[in-house]
């Protein structure tokens, strides 16, 4: 399959649920950039010819938000957008990342947080669904676990955020050398353990999050309610994963990745950034994702080359 | 007509004539880039986070003239590449002009001469028409047509350049005071009124550049040669313009501009460069044209509000 015609099956589903696509500038004035603890960092800064000061956009979901704000902010109802836009990211010298990324995606502002994680981690299935890709899974987290679990243990403060770093950077030994003596508040077990939680829906639905959940750390109440509104064949991929981290600074709430065995690293992702709205002036929800086509197109390709070894 | 379905349609006509889609990075090395008298000098540079100078690509004709001189190399007979990209140019402040522009385009590079115009202007045609897009009219010229009569004129340079400029800034007046008491080399008339001769072909076909093909001047030969190639439903959408001049410092030879009545800037243009290819180290020919997208969606609407008020 083509990157266009992957691209097109993949906007061609957003179109069809309702989300209007949006095309934003590539540069912008780096004045009307919200502040850099909410986002990726601009790698590239420019010039202009007037003396201005400009940035290549890193992504997409604080453009649309703006707009949300302004051109969309006397809309009543649901807002849902989409796009198929490069970003530009700083990269590794040397690491053979790309600079630059052609990323679909989709938001949805404005809805009841239940149902917007359900509408839009069930249209992502259905993009990949329409890729014709057989193997992904979706890990699917909420940033406030960690947190929720390390206050409610009562550790002390420089001890908690050891924690959390080592799980930011996903260093699972040094959690467990941190944590391991710790008990998980209100289920029992190692606190190390808990925090690096995995469930596979697949195989055990949402029985092993129960226990959990009677724990009342509200960030896996609200993660468990949201598993269990999800359509059942994309229930059958997911791994409810305490230990998903927001990769962004604007995430928070409910966050997902997506995963396919044939690529080694996350197709994509996204989550909740109703703070993100709030921080530009509108008291909202908002969830939304992005799938780096390249990957994509390199996971269909890589499976299909698969098959045909099979 | 959206803007998406719009280059859909328009890529496939390329993708069906065998014009194989490229993507080239946004951001380029500076130190990469050919000479700026040969290009459109990028408006915008960076910095990227090892100090490294980059630039904005200012257009995707020199990308793809560099990818012909090295990934297709050692490729035999015509190479054909389409593109359908962003690229940023310098504007003017408050024109309103957009500093990025979503260009889609066909390079045609080393086959014969009047061969590979016949294609391009015709496949050019093919893409127009199958916008909807229905007043639309092409201006063809050549590059040496200017010089040529005024060297053939034997003036003296000073006057010569003078002439050139006025003709390079559209400005007729300027042009006629100055050459208005030359006669034309071989055709007799001012040379001021043949240097800005428009013949319309659809009202008087290929007769009325006989009398100037007769005159000698080896662009104007040529030219009558190319027009005459035409698909006979693309020469009565033609004007041939002794007046046009290249817009940027590639184009030598064959040079064309497309126009609506409903826009009022060119849709877009091309012409040939083999001059860049000999630059980029090949020895071949190359020509290539490129649509502002946006400004062909715009002729497109403006057209069909106007089919709505009749």
């Amino acid at each position: 399959l083509e990157l266009r015609n992957l691209t097109r099956a993949m906007i061609d589903r957003l179109d069809s649920a309702g989300y209007g696509e949006v095309r934003t500038p590539s540069v912008e004035y780096e004045r009307s950039m919200p502040g850099s603890e909410l986002g990726p960092e601009p790698a590239y800064r420019l010039i202009d010819e007037h003396g201005d000061s400009l940035v290549l956009r890193s992504d997409m979901t604080l453009p649309i938000a703006r707009i949300a704000t302004t051109r969309y902010s006397g809309q009543h109802g649901p807002l849902r957008l989409c796009y198929l836009a490069r970003s530009w990211r700083r990269v590794k010298r040397l690491s053979g990342e790309p600079r630059e990324i052609l990323q679909l995606g989709g938001e949805l502002i404005g809805h009841d947080p239940i149902e917007a994680s359900s509408e839009v981690l069930g249209l992502l299935g259905d993009i990949l669904s329409a890729t014709g890709l057989r193997d992904w899974r979706v890990a699917i987290g909420h940033a406030g676990v960690a947190p929720q679990m390390l206050e409610a243990a009562r550790l002390d403060p420089e001890r908690g955020s050891l924690g959390l770093a080592a799980l930011d950077s996903g260093n699972i030994s040094e959690l467990k050398a941190l944590l391991e003596d710790v008990e998980a508040p209100g289920v029992g077990g190692s606190l190390a353990d808990a925090l690096a939680k995995r469930f596979d829906l697949s195989l055990d639905g949402l029985e092993g999050l129960d226990s959990f959940a009677s724990g009342g750390v509200p960030a896996v109440v609200e993660l468990r309610e949201t598993l269990a509104a999800l359509p059942g064949d994309l229930q059958a991929r997911t791994i409810a994963d305490f230990s998903l981290r927001p990769k962004l600074g604007y995430y928070e709430g409910i966050i997902f990745e997506v995963y396919d065995p044939e690529v080694g690293r996350a197709l994509g992702g996204g989550g909740r950034y109703d703070r993100l709205m709030r921080e530009l002036g509108r008291e909202t929800t908002a969830i939304g994702f992005a799938l780096d086509t390249d990957l994509v197109h390199a996971a269909v390709a890589g499976e299909q080359r698969g098959e045909g070894r099979a």
